[in-house]
């Protein structure tokens, strides 16, 4: 069962919900959080035999805003749809979580509610960045702004344990961000997680590396703040949007929030009903095995019951 | 008279002089600082009579490498080509330097020997960011890997100093790199830059922008770290040159290194000689009036003698 935040989002309510149903009619159950009469309308305007499918509303009577500052919202709004979900998960109820809205807050509430895995302080946010040759693993993509240097080495931990899990490389290749690829050139903070990189069993750290050595696909996974990842990755998504460029296609499909003891993807404030569906499909496939989710069309899903929870 | 640091660059000294021969062969006058025999040859190679054209060496004998640490390379390499460029400014005999070597020693060496300008405790590169509709004005670009919000401040004022008196813009904007463009986002360096700038006298400061919101034109100077502005520039080259970007085409005809007391142009470490002609021009073009550069070519210049620097 995946718990999606319906308030959370430019385009929400509507573009989640429409999102939430699409998944749904993929047969992937689902549970909405957040205002059950404006769910319930948009539903029944979008599919008025939506409840054929296995999706299901949880009322909640708060929502943090866009721009709310995270602990405070988290904090405060005890019934806001994003803490209800998470909570969910939390419980067991729901296998992950979904959501489109305030990324700070997704990530207080998931820090505080789930709690983060042994040995890491900060969760961070995984993206596939598509380069030349392949998808490559990128992190911190927007999480943390403000980064030091162990947090750094704790996303290249994160991120390899990733790989080898998720994508079954057996020893991927992990480079730091910075703006030249021979050592000694970068900020203080990467001179430092440089070293530190260095020392690191476990990690096959291969130096750093500029951002035409990612877009040639010279690595498997980049290491870098949430401030600069953010960046790089919204000056890649600008220049598709706003020059044409051939053979590149943005994947935008949410992306894994690493760290904490439960599976939270995170979409693009401003998704799209299709980009919610994927993200949900992203989040089912992590928690369940694909068989489930490709059947054949014979399998039932029971009714949900919000009340369960 | 423009000052070019021959042995500086990844092609140097063979573009940097066949680039300084192009400026020479265009009328602007040129002294080659570097290995003299080597830099003769190659000028006879090229143009058996490169000597109708106003340009000369200068020799000197040490060479500041590519990585070498900047503070290091200008305090102990008494002799190198770009000290003694550099040097040919402070001097008055040349009016301009341009280098496409290491960078940070060309920073060191620019606010040793020429010095800060008032007000000024870091100089900054400014380059020209090509987007939409216009170019916009883009600084620190790579001279500052780490930067306070002071720093940042400094960066503003220089910028709009530049943009009036070069640009003639009467009240450029002013907009601050950050991951989103609502006021409070960003790192804590943004953070207190924006809430010094929002204070500061003189700057038309409209806020925080986002990549997509540069290449849309939406501002006239865009303020960040030298680390962010080298990783988004560096971001949307690698995008034009590993994918294929239509309507798109990197400006990289050298940037200004401001807040010295002096004209510096710094060229990208791998320029070839057009880039190096281009630089150069526009290093003569920000000291000399213009009908001396595209005068009717009935103009004479006299043959210069390195001896008399």
């Amino acid at each position: 069962m995946i718990a999606v935040d319906a308030m959370g989002g430019d385009y929400a309510p509507d573009q989640i919900v429409l999102g939430a149903l699409y998944a749904a009619q993929c047969g992937v159950p689902v549970i909405l959080f957040g205002f059950h009469e404006k769910i319930y309308s948009l539903l029944t305007l979008y599919d008025p035999f939506w409840n054929r499918f296995p999706i299901s509303i949880f009322n909640t009577e708060q929502v943090v805003g866009m721009d709310e500052y995270p602990v405070d919202a988290i904090r405060k709004k005890k019934d806001s749809s994003l803490l209800k979900a998470m909570q969910s998960v939390k419980s067991g109820y729901c296998s992950a979580f979904v959501s489109a809205g305030n990324t700070g807050a997704v990530m207080v509430a998931a820090k505080f509610v789930l709690g983060c895995t042994a040995g890491v302080d900060r969760p961070a946010i995984i993206g596939f960045l598509k380069t030349l040759k392949k998808n490559v693993l990128f992190l911190d993509i927007g999480a943390n702004a403000d980064c030091k240097a162990k947090h750094l080495v704790q996303f290249a931990r994160m991120a390899v344990l990733y790989a080898k899990q998720t994508l079954h490389l057996a020893d991927p290749a992990v480079s730091l961000l910075s703006n030249g690829h021979e050592p000694g050139k970068g900020s203080l903070l990467i001179k430092e997680t440089f070293g530190l990189l260095q020392k690191e069993r476990g990690i096959h750290f291969i130096g750093n590396i500029e951002p035409v050595g990612i877009l040639r696909s010279e690595t498997d996974i980049v290491v870098t703040d949430g401030f600069s990842g953010n960046i790089v990755l919204k000056t890649i998504e600008a220049m598709v949007n706003v020059f044409d460029v051939k053979n590149y296609k943005i994947s935008d499909n949410g992306a894994f929030l690493l760290g904490v003891n439960g599976v939270v993807v995170i979409a693009h404030g401003n998704s799209n009903a299709r980009v919610i569906k994927d993200s949900i499909l992203l989040a089912f496939k992590k928690t369940c095995n694909k068989e489930s989710l490709y059947g054949n069309g014979k399998k039932s899903f029971g009714r949900v019951s919000a009340k369960s929870i």
